[in-house]
């Protein structure tokens, strides 16, 4: 499934883009496998990946499987598994335009061979420098309805995007949100959902937000407000994020494949304020206090 | 000291500046205070920061408690301490101009309001973009005589620093070093080589290799480099320094303060490749295996 999805997204940003993505297929020593496809210099695109990453069979370190058991999958050390995931991040040119994010991913444990149980995640959210508050809450209300059609708690999983994506220092969310969940038992109820999840990407940002934008201009104050909040998005990844502190800390990892969600510019300026009343003290607040969107 | 150190620094540096420092004094509810002072935007230094922070009086956490006396010093949670500190981080503007990052700091335990006993800490060490073998020796060079005029071990306090700055995931060191200490037992010899080598810092940078340097033209591809290299500066502080990880886990960080140290302008390039036998390729090489420079 996540082949094909990957497949066909990139299909439908390259039909809109002036750049193609490149197309890096890896292997490691350890069986694991995958392919970074990126996009770079878009008209609409700055820096995009899709990624696809295989581990076909693995066992179990001990600081992954007390993380996992925190959640309440019981797993112990040296528990043979299997995962995979389907990641995107796409960040725009334009500071009018979000940057998104998405992943879907599956976790298998197995047992002589055979697949035991497994447990699908995922989720996608928006990463905004300018609000349009039509936008979201279309963004939103996409979501809520796949949600509500798939008998899944939109609310829980619009939670669960707003206290993951958290950056405790700076008592702000990342962005947005969207959905996110983890430790959602597999069956075809549960797939069908994040099969349908994974399809709706394009649709909810593509299609929608990057069609109705992507002709405005901006300036280079707002290309500016851009480059530092990116900051944020990237002090996320490397300070909180799951993925990349378990990716980082294996032992041979493909550095390159886990920062590729890095921004390609960014901006750190000391004390930056933003100007009382402007967009960006909205955007701001917003990001402080997160508000429910359908 | 380090607050009649912070002035003179900044003399020295604004002598050869377009741009100011502000100045930016600050406390906190916890009765932490201090004076951050940045300069953004000049000819030399495209962004920088001598910053000074004290906590006159505090309670150590547990894991801040745990994590000294894995370093052999023996205190418990609740322990009453003072610290003090001097950071410099230098942002060049030119990739020919190494980065230079320095810090002293002091740490003491008080028992009914009397210091019983202090440990000194610090160091200074250069993150290069390209690397001219003549600088790197004369700045390791003036660092030994120093440790060699005051009874210090240079050969321990350069691998100090080599150990610290390294990014075990990418596999390589940050930057060609310098010298890195901690838990130095407080006493006249000991204060007298720490107060030597603040005074030391501009010497060995601003007053030789800036002073030889500053002139030097280079190019846009130069400069990537540069961006693309102040990735993995950004990258160890978020992702390994000390002080980084225990400032952001304070009930209410000064989150500006303790990011001022970022680079104003930072580049990700999924797999940036070195050309064979480049420069680039050259700096690459002596990260992954120090050298002895001095």
């Amino acid at each position: 499934m996540i082949e094909r999805v990957q497949t066909s997204i990139i299909s439908q940003i390259e039909s809109l883009e002036t750049s193609k993505f490149t197309d890096d297929p890896w292997s490691t020593s350890s069986n694991s496998y995958g392919r970074t496809r990126v996009i770079t210099d878009g008209t609409i695109i700055e820096k995009g990946a899709v990624s696809v990453s295989v581990i076909p069979l693995s066992n179990l370190s001990t600081s992954r499987a007390s993380t996992i058991s925190e959640r309440g999958v019981e797993v112990c050390e040296g528990s043979e598994y299997a995962a995979a995931a389907l990641s995107l991040v796409l960040h725009t040119r334009s500071p009018i335009i979000p940057t998104f994010r998405s992943d879907v991913r599956i976790f298998s444990l197995i047992t002589d061979g055979v697949v035991t149980r497994s447990w699908l995640g995922g989720g996608c959210d928006l990463t905004p420098y300018y609000i349009f508050d039509d936008d979201v809450e279309e963004f939103h209300g996409m979501l809520k309805g796949l949600c509500d059609r798939n008998g899944r708690d939109y609310e829980e999983y619009k939670k669960g995007c707003d206290d993951y994506f958290y950056l405790p220092a700076r008592k702000e969310h990342r962005g947005v949100g969207g959905i996110f969940f983890d430790d959602l038992e597999f069956n075809s109820s549960t797939f069908k959902f994040v099969e349908e999840l994974a399809e709706m990407w394009m649709p909810s940002w593509l299609d929608t937000i990057v069609e109705r934008r992507k002709g405005q201009e901006w300036t280079e104050e707002q290309r500016d407000w851009q480059l530092i909040r990116r900051g944020r998005y990237l002090e996320f990844n490397l300070l909180y994020d799951r993925g990349v502190k378990f990716g980082l800390a294996t032992e041979n990892p493909r550095v390159e494949g886990i920062l590729v969600s890095a921004p390609p510019l960014v901006k750190w300026a000391y004390n930056h304020k933003v100007a009382a009343g402007s967009e960006e003290e909205r955007l701001q607040k917003i990001l402080e206090t997160p508000r429910a969107w359908a």
